[in-house]
């Protein structure tokens, strides 16, 4: 899955998205960094809105999950259980979130979890920047559940 | 500041807000609610983007902040600092957040620092509703920021 691919993916499945402006930076096994812009996102004192601000980093983290879950050939549902949002400053301006791979220890543990139709979650963590430095971090569960328990 | 001249102030200063669909259902001194449908907020399975399930909750705590210093006569930036969302399970129709006051003393100390033109912060919970019942729960920290401090 290429990053226009998720792009597409993102704005035609969850088409909030769309509307909230978010273009796909990287995405590969690495890494996910997703990025948006200020004026869709604006609230009332011409900064980006929390809540914009904390779906582009769950997206970020749960785009992660959706590559590796893809690229070893598995299926299942991933949902996020619980997610954690500081806000260190106001963004005034496009922003980005990132969020990078764990080791890949906790994607093979993961992985075996899965194969054997066994629910399993990872925690991930997503810094927001903009062009001033760190705004927000991210902490976030995700679940991956197999379609033979979705 | 009635539900309506809430849900216009929302729509027209966080768009995003109004692409969401939300809707202000009740917003006094004790309680604000705030719904959504599912439709503008779907995801990839046909349930609610956890991103639009953060932000309904997050504004409905944030208005009632808005409406608390509002009603006290005062002016001050409302921000939120943190915010952690608690997903219990998929919403796979329209929701709610109701964000409850809590007592009276606490929004006096609020007042009393805002008064004399100190930052000041409050704990807020919003537990998010469908037809099915309860279905996330968020716990966010609001800071005050007096005019003179902005």
């Amino acid at each position: 899955m290429e990053p226009h691919d998720l792009e597409a993916y993102l704005h035609e499945h969850i088409p909030i998205s769309r509307h909230m402006g978010i273009a796909v930076v990287q995405a590969d096994l690495a890494r996910v960094t997703l990025r948006a812009p200020l004026e869709p996102n604006i609230n009332h004192r011409s900064t980006v809105f929390a809540g914009s601000c904390a779906s582009v980093a769950m997206l970020a983290a749960w785009s992660l999950v959706l590559l590796r879950v893809r690229d070893a050939g598995l299926d299942a549902r991933i949902v996020i259980q619980h997610g954690a949002m500081d806000y260190l400053t106001p963004i005034d301006g496009a922003f980005s979130a990132t969020c990078d791979s764990p080791d890949e220890a906790v994607w093979a543990r993961f992985m075996r979890a899965l194969e054997r139709g066994r629910p399993v979650r990872v925690d991930l963590t997503a810094e927001v920047e903009s062009e001033a430095g760190p705004v927000a971090k991210m902490t976030g569960s995700y679940a991956a559940i197999p379609p033979s328990k979705g």
